[in-house]
C-alpha cells in the first residue's frame, strides 16, 4: 500500500551507482532499473522524501512528499525542496535520452515558486519533459503540481552533453 | 570548537517563528537571534547541514557541509543542495532589508552550477546580497565558494514585498 | 498578399496607445484592435520587423523575420532579436489576461537559445502561454520556431500585476 | 563631441567581422579594433543605438541611448532593448577571454527588469563582468545603469566555449 505521507518508501537501502556501471548502461535503463528497485534510488531521494515513479524517452515523473524536515523558519516548506525535486525532474528526462557511453551534467536552472508548500500538502507530482536535445546542450521543463493539479512550482534546466571517456 | 564536517552543531533543537512574532520583528532582529542562539535554526537548516553565521543590511551568510545524505544517483551532491542553500542566502539578504510588520516571499530564482561537490569538499561558504530593493519587488545575487575562494555555483533571485496584515 | 521577408507591413503607421486608452480596455480588446489595424502597432515591431498575429485570451502569437539590421559581429542575428520577440509574446499572452483597469509589468525573463538565425532563415513564428495567473503574479512561457517547426529558442517570465489608478 | 542622444555615431557604416578573421584574432583584439574604429561595428548597435567603449579581459561596457523607435505599445522602451545590450555586455565580457581560434555561443540569459526606461532617460551604461571562465563553459553578469548610476536592469549569461576548426 502506498503510504501518502512517506513518497520515499521507509527502510529502503540508498546508494550511488558505480561510473563504470554508468558508463555500460543507457540512461532509460538505469531509471528503468531503479524504478524496478534493481538499483538503489540515491541518498537525496530519502532526505527529500521522494521517489522516481516513471522514466521514458524524454519525459521523468517524481513523487514527493515534504515534511516538517524540511521547513524555513517562516513555516513553509523551503524554495529548496521544489527547487531540489524540479532539478531532479529536469536532469533526469534529459538523461533518458543519452545512450551509453555518455552523460551530462546540469550547467543551471530556473524555478519559480507560485504556490507554498506545507507538510499536509500531501504528495506533490513532478513532472520534467526534455525541450531541446542538441549535440552538446540539452534543455527541459518540469511542472511540480499536488494530486488534484494545483501548480506549485515550475522550472527550466539547461544541460550539457559529453562522451564519458573509457577511464571516465 | 568547529566541526569542520558538520555545519549544523548536532543535537540544536530546530524549529519555526511563529508569526505573530515574526510580525512584530525586522528582519535583522530575527537573524540576529537566531545566530545568538535566542531563536531556533529552521528544519531545512539541519536536513541540508548548513548554518546561518551572518546577516546585516543587505547581506547574508551561510555555511554548508554538504554529505552522503545529499548524493544524487551519479555520485556526487545534488543540484538541488547548492540550490537550497543559495536560496537561503538569496533570501535571506532581502529579509534583512524588511521592517517589521512587512513579509516577503520568494517568486523565482536561478543558479547556475560551476562545478561538483562531494562529501569530502568540506564546508562552504555561501553570501547573498541584495541587488535591487524597490516598493514591491526585490533582487538579490549569491556566490558559494569552498573555503579557499573556488567558486562552485552562483545564482540570482527575485522577491515579492507585502505587508503583512495584523491577522496574517 | 504577405511579404515573407518583411513581417512588419511596409508603411505602416506605429505607435503607442494612450494610457487613458489602455485603462478602459481589457488587454484582449487592445489586441484584437491591434490586428484589426484599429489601433497602431508600436515602434519596437518595425524595428525588430514583427507582428502580433493572434491573441486569445492566455496565448499571444508573434511573426516576424529577422534581417541584416539585427546582426551582432559574427554574421548571425543578434540574441537580443530572439530575446524581444520572446519578451512580446511572454507579455503580450499576460497582457491578455488582463481586464480594464489592471496593468503588468515585466518582472523578469530567461531565454534559451538553441540555435542560429540568419537573415535568409526566413519567417519565424513565436508563441507565448501562460502558465500561472495568479493576484499579483503572473508567468509565462514562449517558443520560437521556424514556419516548418524547427526550435530556435524558447524562454519563461514573470510579470507583476497591479490596478491602474484613476489618474495611473 | 559626444551625441548624449545618438549613442551612436550618426552615419558611421555597420557591417560583419568576417569569420577567417575571427578565427586570426583574440576576442580583446578584435572589441580594441572596433573602438579604434578599425572594424565596423555590428548593424544591431545601429538599430539599437549602442555602441561599445570599452573592453579589457574579463569585462565589456556599451552606451546605449533609447529611443522612440524602440518603445513597446503601452509608451515605455521594450524589455527587448535592455536585454539586447544586457546580451550584448554579457557576451562580449566573455569573448574577451578568448585566445584566436576559440568561439563561444549564448546558450541562455536571464534579465531583470527593476525600473521602465523612456526615450528621454538619456544614456545608459551596460557593463559585462565574467563570473565563470572554464574549458566549455562561461558564465557572466551585467547591469545596467543611468548615468547617475540608478539601477534599470541585471541579468546573468552562460555561454558554450569551442575551437574555431579550421574550416569554421
Amino acid at each position: 500500500m502506498q503510504d501518502e505521507t512517506n513518497a520515499f518508501p521507509a527502510g529502503t537501502q540508498v546508494g550511488t551507482i558505480p561510473l563504470d556501471y554508468v558508463r555500460k548502461h543507457s540512461g532509460i535503463e538505469l531509471f528503468e532499473k531503479m524504478i524496478a528497485g534493481e538499483l538503489p534510488p540515491p541518498p537525496i531521494a530519502r532526505t527529500m522524501n521522494m521517489t522516481l515513479t516513471e522514466a521514458k524517452k524524454g519525459r521523468a515523473v517524481f513523487r514527493g512528499t515534504p515534511l516538517f524536515d524540511h521547513y524555513n523558519p517562516l513555516g513553509t516548506v523551503h524554495g529548496g525542496w521544489a527547487a531540489t525535486i524540479l532539478d531532479s525532474a529536469l536532469g533526469c528526462c534529459v538523461h533518458t535520452m543519452l545512450p551509453a557511453g555518455t552523460a551530462y551534467t546540469t550547467v543551471e536552472f530556473k524555478v519559480n515558486l507560485v504556490r507554498p508548500l506545507f507538510d499536509n500538502s500531501g504528495p506533490v507530482i513532478c513532472e520534467g519533459k526534455v525541450i531541446h536535445f542538441g549535440r552538446t546542450i540539452a534543455t527541459s521543463e518540469a511542472t511540480l503540481k499536488t494530486l488534484d493539479g494545483k501548480l506549485i512550482a515550475h522550472g527550466t534546466e539547461t544541460c550539457a552533453i559529453f562522451p564519458l571517456g573509457s577511464k571516465g
